[in-house]
């Protein structure tokens, strides 16, 4: 659907348009929606979501395996054949996983049989929050779990999923910890001040391949206008930033007549992970011409 | 020549014994060596490459012009002639400038040709303390000084090429600043140790392509058993090394169960230009999961 | 004065009651305020303290030096006789000139009588900026200056002076930088958190003695929920940070058996001169049990 | 005993010899040289060591709590009475333990008595491994340990001592791991060099009470010519390194013009407690004109 809602709208509407308002949000079972009606007014989204959890959670094992096999595998030939809903299209399609090399589409079709045969349902996972290499790592490290774990984690995808379409339900969803944030802050150090005008770029990193997400330069304070990264998960992964350091103090040389061809700090290289996706990042950047520091902060 | 000698032998034998082991030493100038012979005896290998510098500094323009015309251009018809002294060959050789792409190759072509127009003589540099790029760079920025700049330029060039062409021949030259030197050191400073049985990569970047140059582990000391680099001039240029951090700490885990699949910290890298050719670059890594800090020492 | 006022009574009331308002600003002086109140309506309290400013300086040079004339020395004559506004009281107050040693007593009488000789008025300091130390420090330093550059000084001090008053008849002066701050923020970079629950004590340096200032316990964030300093100008001056790093790692300690009666770091000092009264000064410390780092940030 | 003696000397003299020169390494108990006289030739002086500890150990309990009994206590009343031996009243002298202040005094007499009835033999510490502090808080710890931990450590406090005095017995002991050492080492991040010339003090904390212990300038490779504590075991306890940044940063400006009444960094105190006598502590200093970082090295 594309018109957005408010939560008043939705503790006072019919059950008819209640269920076409959020009805879609889980994949294939808009009973969820149904089920959950009689329990309005909700005092949240969060809580709306957290009653649409409860139901589900509350099914026998055979139907919660039901409505997990209503889900479409990652890579699987549900994408293929088109007969995912518009939500798993947009979602899986940041991963690329329907224009995969053919050896790795391959590696995904083993998988999937192989996790079916396992456990019986298809493999789900919330792909927003994963880059493709750590939905493959992922993967294979479910495989090796106890069935027991899986229908729970399975449950817990499908609720990281649920929480970030029912978010895009409303103008206004108040939820808090469903998206991360990724920022720097540059400061230099042999002249005691915010380094201004510093180009700073983000990569996500795949097999060391890297994919250029985000640039900007810093501003007065040493820091970005934006948030690197913001108003999502963070895919769990790799990343690069380059702090353009060379740059910077060719513009601001700490004393004339030091300059060189070579500089000793030109690009700075910051390689680091992610692995919580509600997570904030914050990876300030100390820095002299010939020297420097970098931490995880909050 | 493949025997080495040594000064008490050289200050002591034939002059024809004299010239064969030294005379070679200036690019088809035996009489540079012949030149000095009657200034025996000489207090270090140091004194004896004075005394020949002193006398090609003595000469008229015109025979310095005639002695620099001796030398092959870099990159040049000379060397692809195969008119280039045995030393020259090495010389050049690691900078692959005989086998470099089509485009490259014409651009050095113009280059030589541009600057023994304007200048009159070879465009002449001491190839060991470059890597291609810096040679490049350095030859694009002499094309526009003067020619008085650059016939000081020359010499000095010459009598870097002649030092490490002296020094190679004795056993003990005990010349000193003639080397640089790349060391490292980590410190794993959230358990206040050294940290041991880290491997550490140097590459040398050449348009942000890596070349693989060192590989090594940290001892108990947190200090490779050998440095990175050592034993002959650093190339000016651009430098990677890569810490494996995230092996590392997979190995040492600072707390149980902090273990993840994506671990903060990896592979870091930390990306620096070298150019002073016979400097010691000391570059001590102090790390945790979760920070680091680098610096030029020395 | 006891009752603050608000911009929209100050431009709108009568000539009486705004000189009753914002008469003694300018010490000994309410035809100051007169001079300006056909200006009105004034834009901002910034905007009447501007033009309050440009009405002394638009004065010729006998009529200012008269009205510096009837400023209050620092530890001088005045203060002993009662003879000062409560505003100067006040701001002298904190620096105890009115309880100095005999023998510093004697110095500051001495560069009192100097500085009136050599200029012919008295010595004026906006006193809230400063530390005793960096009064007396700038005091000498003023005394070799040539007679225009203390005049001018003279008045933007007094300018200074009047702001800070000013801003204090309001309720909401609206006035930037006006005032400066301290903060911290401590990051546990051996866990990769914010350290919570670390004691931060902020001390004023006099001579080496140490005067505690506040003391604070980060929260959640690793920051003190006030600044350690705020809401009036920073003194000029030596301070020291002392941050209970051993204290905090007894309660977190990064490896259980780390434990030690002799922990490598305990209190960790922090020393530092403020020069900026109106600037932001942030100092974050990175610490682990083996190490730390601090830097100034804004 | 004053003269010297030489390893191969101690393997071929005569007995009595022999116990002459290393007999009163245990303190009234000339018998343990003698015992282990038939064990000769001793490969090291640690060899020699190791054999009379050896025979120390193999004694009944009785016979080593009456060894125990022939040392003095701390602060105790053979001390006051002059009943020890040269080398001990030197070993406890550093440790001012006879001028304590009456209420100190008191304290050390009180524990030494609890010791004593709680344990029958006196409390004995290697005093040149402490401070005063350190020797205080170690007493109280151990008064609450299980007799048969007190008879180890007793037996390993006086393999300390006696390891130290054999040691002094010889011209080379080439004894390892008998001493610790402190140094540092200063960099310039800012200008990318190692600091000369700069101010290094160290001070021993007592109750924060700094006495000082050494002070040296930096050279040019940023280090102090000789370690900053060397050739003894390191006293546990507190300590401050002072850095005089402040001068060193007025003599090198890193820009022109930047010159303030109060820089930021001046004195830049170190605070830091050792409790490894025999370690190596190395604490390298990176600092700008705004910001520094020491960590443990090694």
């Amino acid at each position: 659907m594309d018109t957005r809602s408010s939560l008043p709208e939705l503790n006072t509407c019919t059950a008819e348009a209640f269920v076409a308002c959020v009805g879609d949000v889980w994949e294939h079972a808009p009973w969820v929606a149904r089920a959950v009606f009689d329990r309005r007014p909700f005092a949240s989204v969060d809580a709306l979501h957290q009653a649409m959890v409860a139901a589900v959670r509350a099914l026998s094992e055979a139907d919660r395996v039901a409505l997990f096999a209503g889900h479409p595998e990652l890579a699987g030939a549900d994408a293929r054949a088109g007969r995912m809903t518009a939500d798993s299209v947009r979602e899986q399609g940041a991963l690329s996983l329907a224009r995969l090399p053919v050896e790795e589409n391959e590696r995904w079709g083993l998988l999937n049989r192989q996790y079916r045969e396992r456990f019986g349902f298809p493999f789900i996972l919330c792909a927003r929050r994963h880059s493709r290499e750590s939905a493959l790592r992922c993967f294979e490290r479910r495989l090796t779990h106890e069935r027991s774990r899986e229908l729970d984690t399975t449950l817990r995808e499908i609720a990281h999923i649920t929480r970030l379409r029912l978010a895009a339900r409303f103008d206004n969803h108040g939820m808090q910890g469903i998206h991360g944030s990724l920022t720097t802050h540059v400061l230099d150090t042999s002249q005691g001040v915010a380094a201004q005008g510093m180009q700073v770029e983000l990569f996500q990193l795949s097999q060391d391949e890297p994919t250029p997400v985000a640039s900007a330069f810093t501003d007065a304070s040493g820091r970005t206008a934006q948030p690197l990264l913001s108003g999502a998960p963070l895919r769990i992964g790799s990343y690069e930033i380059r702090f353009h350091v060379g740059d910077y103090y060719r513009e601001h040389p700490p004393r004339a007549g030091d300059e060189s061809d070579w500089p000793f700090l030109d690009v700075v290289p910051v390689r680091f992970a992610i692995d919580q996706p509600e997570g904030d990042y914050h990876l300030p950047l100390t820095v002299t011409p010939w020297a420097y520091a970098i931490y995880r902060g909050q």
